[in-house]
């Protein structure tokens, strides 16, 4: 096959010890949401470009990095760089149909054609939560507390992580006050404050009426009358250690309208584990006004947090154990003596029908080496068929230890212990 | 949003409730593939428009349906058709890190850019199981059992489908037994005789010293010697009721070599459930004679599999039962006086940790709404926090019965209970 023996650059092959870890991450994403009380949704991988050429969506950025083409039915279509297009669409057209407010999340893989560089791939995984249908300050608290605790599944403590706060209506206040009027163009200023340097930040400042240093006079202030509310709902839900103001992040996307957050490994090390914020007025600018449904939403992407992961001890051990747990097998089928096959095909079954994960060798092999594939694939338990037949020899691997039973009470002897 | 509130013609929203749905299939999938010693795999979504274009490989049909294009990088990509190729590009690779035989899964996505009609879509779902690096007997049945297993996981029995045997080797040597030296026209031939008027078919055949009549009189046969083994091993398991030997079955892919099976609804009112075969020569004719790995795999769709699953009460009753049992809330906590909201949030915070799924009113709301909430996201109790305070009142709502209990010892109440 030459060339195409490797993937697309950007893009992964889940070879099944690959696919394991992603899974553990997929299955802690879905649990968390989950306890959260929000409910799981999706949408297709291909969608109609039409969908990411609306103002106020995509940033610019996206749309120069879509993956997008022409159909065979001459149709200009993408796939999915991100899911916030997707959703409001899908919300837009359905609403009435839901209860408020919606807590749906999702775990979808997007595409977008980046520069590689570590943290970054062409296909990716990302998790999003969105509330929609309530601006309260608890519903800002609630989508916090899930990102935090999405991260606590994953064994990170407040050692190894913090939820950076920022406001854009804090941004706007203070800028009102200071006589600015266009207060967007100076928000896009502050998302580069640093990453430019001053002197040219300062010229593009001059014809609004702030400076750099006014901006990081602001930004050490903290604004913490304004934050008050929202720590007290964090606080007594014991998740205050895990936050702290951070006035310098205000987020590229243009549609956010106030609280905006972003997740950094405390060494701040790596890009952000997790990021979003409000979107009050996206839902009614793309219906022309017919659904206004306030809204926060955030995503978390898999290539930075399973870095993290692999890089902290303590999470890569949890991750480690929760894998070890689930083997392969977890009863192996000895068949000890060939004349049996057919007896031990149906122990097999019986196990399976047990709900047991089991596996057994297929061709005529030596018991030791029966033994050794049962003990390979991480099996707790053996049940030889063989010699002592109408009975079944169950060994426990770990211990050594032996009980024999009667072929006909496996099902029974299976209801004492835990798949 | 104009026209593009709907996702393109072919592919699906799947909100909450239609997620619900395909997480149930996808679980069941899961579940019963590892039973089996099945791990799971996966590859791009993108992959390399090379991978499709070789022999041998996809068929001409999939070829013409292809999602391909130009990345931004001048690269012919196209999105995955099926996972075969993939497959063998990942198993050619690396087959040396893994012992044999292989037995790997997945649950993937598709893109085909079909007719639209019932049961087939243009973005579906597909599980594959392939076992890679054993010829024999016991491989076919194993992979046999397993489709059968899937579809009795979700409550259908042997009144509601069939898996119909078949094999090109019996094929290959009754036409050879007849003189026919080009067996693989004859065969492609053989995959049209029920779609094709008998006279354009014998003129086909003609050249081969075959007739229509001569193919079904062997159809009809049935060659049950040849099967002998295989039915004793699904006879031994107990399932040899699930079973039929047709041999009017081929499959449309050039590269099977042996046994090919396809499961039907009973009525065969509905496309093809499942079907799969045995390739033994395909990884070696890929890797040029490196890697030679008998294998037999299978494919089973998420369309055709939901239409007979609410088209067959049993199978909807049992899915039905099973999303029943998931609610978007176990336990909903009560806020029955505003004053200890603080105290709520602490709650709500202990019962997320200890697992549980939990929600509550975002905003002051009347106690009867809250219970009424509750209700609706299938809560099995609710947790007041009101004027008992420091005691909670937990409520079993299906029975009404009432406990209270000092809030500290809520974490200890959870542990006689099940999240």
């Amino acid at each position: 096959m030459g060339g195409s023996m490797r993937p697309l650059p950007g893009f992964r092959d889940f070879y099944p010890e690959d696919c394991a870890r992603r899974g553990y991450v997929l299955d802690g994403w879905r649990r968390v949401a989950r306890r959260y009380g929000f409910v799981e949704m999706d949408g297709p991988v291909l969608e109609s470009m039409e969908l990411y050429a609306k103002k106020n969506e995509s940033g610019a950025e996206i749309l120069g990095q879509l993956y997008n083409f022409k159909d065979r039915g001459e149709r200009d279509v993408a796939l999915r760089p991100e899911m916030t297009p997707t959703l409001a669409r899908m919300v837009i057209a359905r609403e009435r149909a839901y209860r408020k407010p919606l807590k749906w999340f999702s775990t979808s893989n997007f595409f977008r054609y980046e520069r590689q560089q570590k943290g970054r791939l062409r296909e990716f995984i990302q998790f999003n939560a969105d509330l929609m249908g309530d601006a309260s300050t608890a519903a800002d608290a609630e989508s916090v507390a899930l990102t935090i605790d999405l991260l606590r599944e994953f064994g990170f403590t407040k050692e190894d992580f913090v939820i950076r706060l920022s406001d854009r209506k804090a941004w706007i206040d203070y800028l009102q006050g200071r006589g600015v009027s266009d207060t967007k163009s100076v928000l896009a200023i502050i998302d580069k404050l640093e990453r430019e340097p001053e002197e040219s930040l300062d010229a593009k400042l001059a014809p609004h009426g702030v400076t750099v240093a006014d901006l990081r006079g602001f930004i050490a202030a903290g604004s913490p009358e304004h934050f008050a509310p929202l720590i007290e709902e964090l606080t007594a839900r014991g998740l205050k250690d895990f936050v702290e103001i951070d006035l310098s992040i205000v987020r590229g996307l243009a549609y956010y309208t106030g609280l905006v957050f972003e997740a950094f490994d405390r060494s701040k090390s790596m890009r952000a584990l997790a990021g979003g914020g409000r979107y009050d007025d996206l839902l009614g600018d793309l219906s022309d006004g017919s659904v206004k449904l306030p809204a926060i939403g955030f995503g978390m992407g898999d290539v930075v947090l399973g870095n993290l992961i692999e890089e902290t001890p303590h999470a890569l051990a949890k991750m480690e154990q929760a894998l070890a747990a689930a083997p392969a097998a977890e009863i192996y089928t000895v068949v000890a003596d060939e004349s049996r096959r057919r007896e031990a095909l149906g122990v097999v079954q019986t196990l399976r029908d047990a709900g047991w994960r089991t596996d057994f060798s297929l061709d005529a092999a030596k018991v030791g080496k029966q033994f050794q594939a049962a003990e390979q694939l991480g099996a707790r338990y053996a049940v030889v068929v063989g010699g002592e037949w109408p009975n079944l020899k169950i060994k426990t691997l770990a211990t050594r230890a032996e009980v024999t039973i009667p072929h006909e009470t496996l099902a029974e002897w299976l209801k004492t212990t835990q798949p």
